[in-house]
C-alpha cells in the first residue's frame, strides 16, 4: 500500500456494471511532462510515466541521434522527487555535440522545394550513419514464441493500471535482460535502450527487442540506432516501419502470439525452413 | 482488390505457425509524414495514415490552439496523390492568427525558473481559454455500452490491417456521426474533430467521443477544445488526463467494455443512481 512509487497514482472512481453503481479505488498510470535541457537549449519535452528518468533521457538523446556514444553525455542532473524542478533534467553534453541538426521535426521536415515523404525520411537516417545491425545468431522461432509470456509475467505495474506500454530486451537465447514501462510506446523503448547505453552494453548485437504496442517507423529507427538485429511486437507494423526495416536490414516480426508470428523483413536471421513449395511463389 | 486506397498497402510476408512456413500477402496500415506549412513557417509534422488529410490538418490546428475558429482557416492547399509534394499541406491563415505562442513543446516547456509539471500544463490550457463543455443531456449508461460495438462494426480498414486507432463521434442518443482512423491515436481524434470543424458543427455539445486507445492528457485537451462533454475509451486513462478532466469539467469514462465502465470524472452527466451506501464514503 506504499504510495512512494511515482509510476502509479491511486484515485476514487465510480464503477457502473449492469446498472449497479459503486465507488471504488483505482490505480492510474502516472503521466507527467519531462523537459530535457542543455544549458538554455531545450532538447525536447515528452509526456512520460515518472521512473527510470535517467535511462529515458539517455535513451532519447541517443536514439534521436543527438548523442552518438555514451561519452557524449558528460552529466545528467536529476532533481529529487520532491523538488519543484522534478520534471526538468539538466544535461551536460560533450562540447563536440552539435545541437542544431537533430530533431524529429527536422528529420521529417521538407526542404524548400521537395515534398516530405517516407523515402526522404529514410535518406535522412542513412545520412546519420545508421547501419545494418549485426548478429552472429540465427534466432530460434520456438524461442521467440516464449518471449511475450515472459514479458507479461514481468509487467507488474501493468497488472495494476492496464495503461502502460512495455519494452523488453532479451539475450540471444531468450533470457530477459531488462523490462521498462511507460505510458508512451517510444518512452518505454528509450528507457530500455538508455539502460543499455548507461551500462556500456551497446551495440545490442544478437539481442531481441520486444514491444507490447505497434512497431512503427520511430521504433524501428530506435532499434537500428542501438544495433538491435530483431524487433518483435505482438501487433502490426506500419508500412513505413517495414520499408525502413527492409532498407536498413532489421529483422521485423509482428503478431507474435501463441505459436505464430509474421516476418515482415530480414527473415534470413530466423531459423525457418524455406517456404513450402505449395505457397505463393 | 483495387489499390487506390492510400490508407493501406499490400506486401509479401513470411508467416510461421507451429513450424510451418508460408509466403503470404498481408495488408499494412500506411504511415507517412505530413508537414503543415503557413508561408515559410512550419506548423508541425506528424506521422499519419494518408486519407482525410484536410480534416487532420484542420483538426490539428484547432485542437492545438493555433486557430480558434473555422474562419481562421482561409485556405488549405492539398496536393494531389500523385504530386511529389503530396505530404506537404500549405495553409493560409487569417492575418489575426499569431503563430509564435502555440505549440505542444511550448505548452510543456518550463519557464526559466520553475520546473515543468502537470499543473503548469493545465494552467497554460486555462490561459488559452478552455472552458467546461456544455451538455443539456444526461447520458444513458445503456446507450454508452452500445457504442464500442458500433465503432468496431464501422472499422472496415481495421479488419484488414489490425494496426489502426479509431475515433468516433456519436450524437446524444448514440447515433454514429463520423468514424476516423489513423496509425496515431491523436491523428484519429484530430480527423474526427476536423470533420466537425469543417462542417460547421462545433462546439460538439451533447456529443460523445469514443477512442479505441487510451485516454491521455492530449486527447482530453483536444476533446475539451471541441466542446465535447463526454470522452470514452475502452482502455485506461492516465493520471494527468483524469486531473485535467476533473479541473475543466469533462466527463471521462474508461474501460467501456460489455456491460461495464468506470467514470473517472464528471459523473453528474451520466444517469446513474447514487452510489450504494455500502460503498466507500
Amino acid at each position: 500500500m506504499a504510495q512512494k512509487n511515482r509510476s502509479i497514482e491511486l484515485t476514487q472512481v465510480t464503477q457502473w456494471e449492469d446498472g449497479k453503481v459503486a465507488r471504488v479505488e483505482d490505480y492510474l498510470a502516472a503521466e507527467e511532462p519531462l523537459e530535457m535541457r542543455a544549458g538554455r537549449y531545450s532538447l525536447g519535452v515528452t509526456l512520460r510515466t515518472p521512473g527510470d528518468d535517467e535511462e529515458l533521457v539517455a535513451g532519447f538523446l541517443f536514439t534521436e541521434g543527438i548523442i552518438s556514444r555514451r561519452e557524449d553525455l558528460v552529466a545528467l542532473r536529476m532533481p529529487g522527487d520532491n523538488s519543484p524542478e522534478r520534471n526538468l533534467v539538466r544535461v551536460t553534453l560533450d562540447p563536440s555535440v552539435r545541437l542544431a541538426e537533430n530533431s524529429a521535426a527536422r528529420r521529417f521536415s521538407a526542404g524548400s522545394a521537395c515534398g516530405v515523404c517516407g523515402k526522404a525520411s529514410i535518406t535522412q537516417l542513412r545520412r546519420r550513419g545508421l547501419r545494418r545491425p549485426e548478429a552472429a545468431t540465427l534466432f530460434d522461432p520456438e524461442m521467440l514464441c516464449k518471449l511475450p509470456p515472459r514479458l507479461r509475467a514481468a509487467q507488474d505495474v501493468f497488472g495494476r493500471t492496464g495503461g502502460l506500454h512495455a519494452a523488453a530486451l532479451f539475450g540471444p537465447t531468450g533470457e530477459l535482460l531488462v523490462l521498462r514501462e511507460d505510458i508512451g510506446r517510444h518512452n518505454a523503448v528509450d528507457k530500455a535502450i538508455g539502460w543499455a547505453l548507461l551500462g556500456g552494453r551497446l551495440p545490442l548485437s544478437d539481442h531481441v527487442l520486444l514491444v507490447s504496442g505497434r512497431g512503427g517507423f520511430e521504433i524501428v529507427q530506435k532499434s537500428i540506432t542501438a544495433g538491435i538485429p530483431l524487433l518483435a511486437s505482438v501487433s502490426a507494423p506500419s508500412s513505413l516501419a517495414v520499408q525502413l526495416a527492409r532498407e536498413l536490414g532489421l529483422t521485423l516480426v509482428g503478431f507474435l502470439r501463441g505459436q505464430r508470428f509474421v516476418i515482415y523483413a530480414g527473415e534470413e536471421r530466423i531459423a525457418v525452413s524455406p517456404p513450402a513449395l505449395a505457397g505463393a511463389s
